[in-house]
């Protein structure tokens, strides 16, 4: 966990204004009052998630020649999930009121007892939030009175709903009503959503869409390994949407409905040291973390203590970032041995063994897995490189993007628009430059004002051409971060974004 | 139309055969025996997918300046398709066999009278296939020999299950059994997939998962007009998965139940002449699909007649291919006028026009949609490219894909794997241009069968790192159409890659 620094990133609302202003990221079918926990990304946000997800692919697959990648469809066989133990066991805690029809993440849900001289004189309950202590306590305190108790009110003690003892369900009050008596006992609701197939809406047509990508991984490891050239220890990575059925999704796109996810099954002999492996990658996906510009000191590591595992995971670490709303998960590495194919192997009797020619024997083989949320990671970049700067007067807003993420490469500004020669020298490299970067030509307005739309949309260098330009063919290279010129050729300008940008 | 000119492309066998041995595609969730209409695509199936989207998302985005990308949820609103007209219309017309209790899509049930000395003596049905007619014709003859008829058998005319009369319904005998009195009338099956959101199954919480992508272009309109600094004529395109529920899904990955579109909205202005827009459109989007690589042979164009439109739309064109399995449209570009707007504004309530600046008046933008599925594009892709030629003894089996579409551009090869040096050099050159490039290292097996390792998967280039090399630092670079090897530099072979792979 990191330690308690003061958060210094930006706020929740600096960085929904940025994404609301510059149209990066639209709440989904917002003309039909939208739609809770789905999002749509602008013209600038898909550039983004697009270089997310490429350079990721690219640092994954391309650049590496022990992974290789894997396009499965969202909907699989049913039995993939129960194999996976999705069916009995993805699942959170709810809790209905029956009066108000409503329905509550029990472990969001909190409760105390008022106590008063040792007595308890009755419940509160709260919705998890920051204020839920006060809120509560204030609750205690109107009960007290209401009730007419003389005596000091013990400190009140929350603690969430699905720790409420059976004969105390019918004492805590319903959020909904105020008043006790129509609370339930807690059961699991199964987050995955649910459709059927084919022409029948029966149970035997009954699919889910896929909670996570992993399994994809894991159902395809024979077929890959009998058609590709590729030995252990290997990784086989995907990336695409997922879907939760959240009860509560907030936090902007931190906990969506929808979501996409890059995810690394990283196979290994079973006599390997998987603490190695392990340990390799955590670093690993720190530094690639680190390399597309999160912020160090908002990065953390948590690591699982073991008797908070799934009995059958060997170690978790997560990767944490520090956002507005607090420190969270943001990526997982999950020792998992070989548990998911065992299960496969188990439910679908098929064997899913790796021949290990070296040591002439077969075995199943144990797996490391990163897998990290391509939306939450979307949110930690943008809390990375949101600055507010005082240029002169002037509030500079900026997108420190790395250049490997931001969404516009460069921008090409000619310095004013109503001389042909020095339009046509602009245009001319906006179309050499655009055939291998995504790169803007603007022409309008004052150049300083140019320079700040870029500054907020993240675009790492603006080359301008100049009166200079047309007598010697050099053209001015803005750095967004430090506001430094330099005078560059053509062929120099081709060579600083091939080293910057790829 | 295509003139019928003799098919001499790929069996789909030998599609399939290359997609099977070299795990270009798997049928998804095989281990558990698969599910019908859903694929995953393997290492290679990947890459070639992916080259195949970022090629459309290059072309059409970063290369132009008048087109915008989005990425919407795969859900939206339920209103959505209550207002594009999905809810209602979007339907095949299914019939039901009561005691079989299976389910037929009714125009791919055919049926004919048994007529014999013009007496009608009874019904023959049979499903939609290559062969129906003959099957038809021995059922009939069976028919006549059951009943003992004497007399000229005429000729049997099958018919569509649509086009069948009421009255017709009882005596028409049902696939499944072989009797008649079976089948029911046909009735709208939608096909839409339906899911629900939230912990409530109810019809209030009901939703579905979009059957195409198009909508989210017109959903998000305005949002993009009032945030991104662009001005009619303009685009907005969007890729990713659509899932539509087939009863019959078939032809391999051609007809699925999920898939992905590449779908652009070429918005114009009210008075603008559509005519020329959608055939700039028809023209631009034909010239692509050869660019990339399509046959052109294989290639046509089918203009819908007026008789065969929607109320709405002006026109539609579709842009052909002829698979394994006949001429099949590949893209559609429909001029739609301002249908799609009209429909959101008044469902929604929410002003959608686009104030023009010049003409000082509000209006709803008309539009131009070109539509493409990237499943069976990527079918199209591989259909074009399959060769196999006699070389010597042996068939040499080829993917003459495009270099922008290969999934591997180059192929480092040392000649031999026990000389250092040469092995250091090609590990050198690989690490550069895998930097750029999805390129392979291969040292093992004799370098012939390297050679025809990449041919079967389409690497359009293979670099032999040889003796020579040692002493001048030169590389043979070999094309895998020609199969003619020229040396080259280091240099000259990174300026090439870049001439031709990007």
């Amino acid at each position: 966990m990191i330690e308690s620094v003061e958060y210094d990133g930006p706020t929740m609302d600096q960085i929904l204004g940025v994404c609301k202003r510059r149209g990066i990221i639209f709440q989904s079918s917002e003309i039909y009052n939208g739609v809770a926990g789905f999002f749509d990304y602008g013209p600038l946000g898909v550039e983004i998630k697009k270089n997310i997800k490429n350079i990721w692919w690219q640092d994954m697959i391309h650049r590496r020649d022990d992974i290789v990648g894997l396009d499965c469809s969202i909907i699989m066989h049913p039995n993939v999930w129960k194999a996976s133990g999705h069916v009995d066991g993805f699942s959170d805690p709810m809790v209905d009121c029956k009066i108000s029809k409503m329905r509550y993440r029990a472990d969001q849900l909190y409760f105390a007892e008022v106590i008063v001289k040792d007595e308890i004189i009755g419940y509160v309950s709260v919705l998890e939030d920051e204020h839920m202590q006060s809120v509560a306590e204030n609750q205690a305190r109107d009960l007290k009175r209401k009730l007419g108790k003389s005596g000091t009110l013990e400190t009140v003690v929350l603690k969430p709903y699905t720790e409420a003892k059976p004969q105390e369900y019918a004492l805590i009050p319903s959020p909904a009503t105020g008043r006790p008596g129509s609370l339930m006992a807690p059961r699991a609701f199964n987050l995955m959503f649910r459709t059927n197939l084919g022409a029948v809406v029966d149970d035997s047509s009954g699919a889910y869409l896929r909670p996570e990508t992993a399994q994809g991984m894991f159902v395809n490891f024979k077929n890959i390994l009998n058609t590709y050239r590729i030995r252990l220890p290997f990784g086989i990575a995907q990336m695409g949407r997922s879907f939760r059925n959240e009860i509560t999704p907030r936090n902007f796109i931190f906990r969506s409905r929808e979501f996409e996810q890059m995810e690394m099954e990283f196979f290994i002999q079973d006599d390997a040291s998987w603490q190695e492996w392990h340990q390799y990658w955590v670093n690993t996906r720190l530094e690639w973390l680190k390399s597309i510009g999160l912020r160090k000191d908002l990065l953390g590591l948590d690591v699982h203590r073991s008797e908070k595992l799934a009995h059958y995971s060997k170690a978790c670490t997560d990767i944490t970032f520090r956002y507005p709303f607090g420190e969270q998960e943001l990526e997982g590495i999950a020792a998992r041995g070989n548990f998911d194919l065992t299960q496969h192997q188990n439910a679908s009797g098929k064997n899913l063994e790796y021949f290990d020619e070296q040591q002439n024997r077969s075995y199943l083989p144990h797996v490391i897995e990163p897998a990290i949320g391509v939306d939450r990671l979307f949110l930690a970049v943008l809390c990375s490189a949101y600055c507010e700067e005082q240029v002169g007067n002037e509030t500079r807003v900026l997108l420190k993007l790395h250049p490997r993420v931001a969404p516009i490469k460069a921008a090409i500004l000619p310095l004013v628009k109503n001389r042909p020669e020095l339009v046509d020298l602009a245009k001319n490299l906006y179309q050499k430059l655009s055939r291998m970067y995504y790169v803007q030509y603007d022409e309008s307005g004052a150049i300083g004002r140019r320079y700040r739309r870029m500054d907020e949309i993240g675009t790492p260098y603006c080359i301008t051409i100049d009166f200079e330009s047309l007598e010697n063919q050099t053209f001015t290279l803005r750095d967004r971060n430090t506001m430094e010129q330099k005078r560059f050729t053509e062929s120099e300008i081709i060579a600083f974004l091939a080293d910057h940008c790829l």
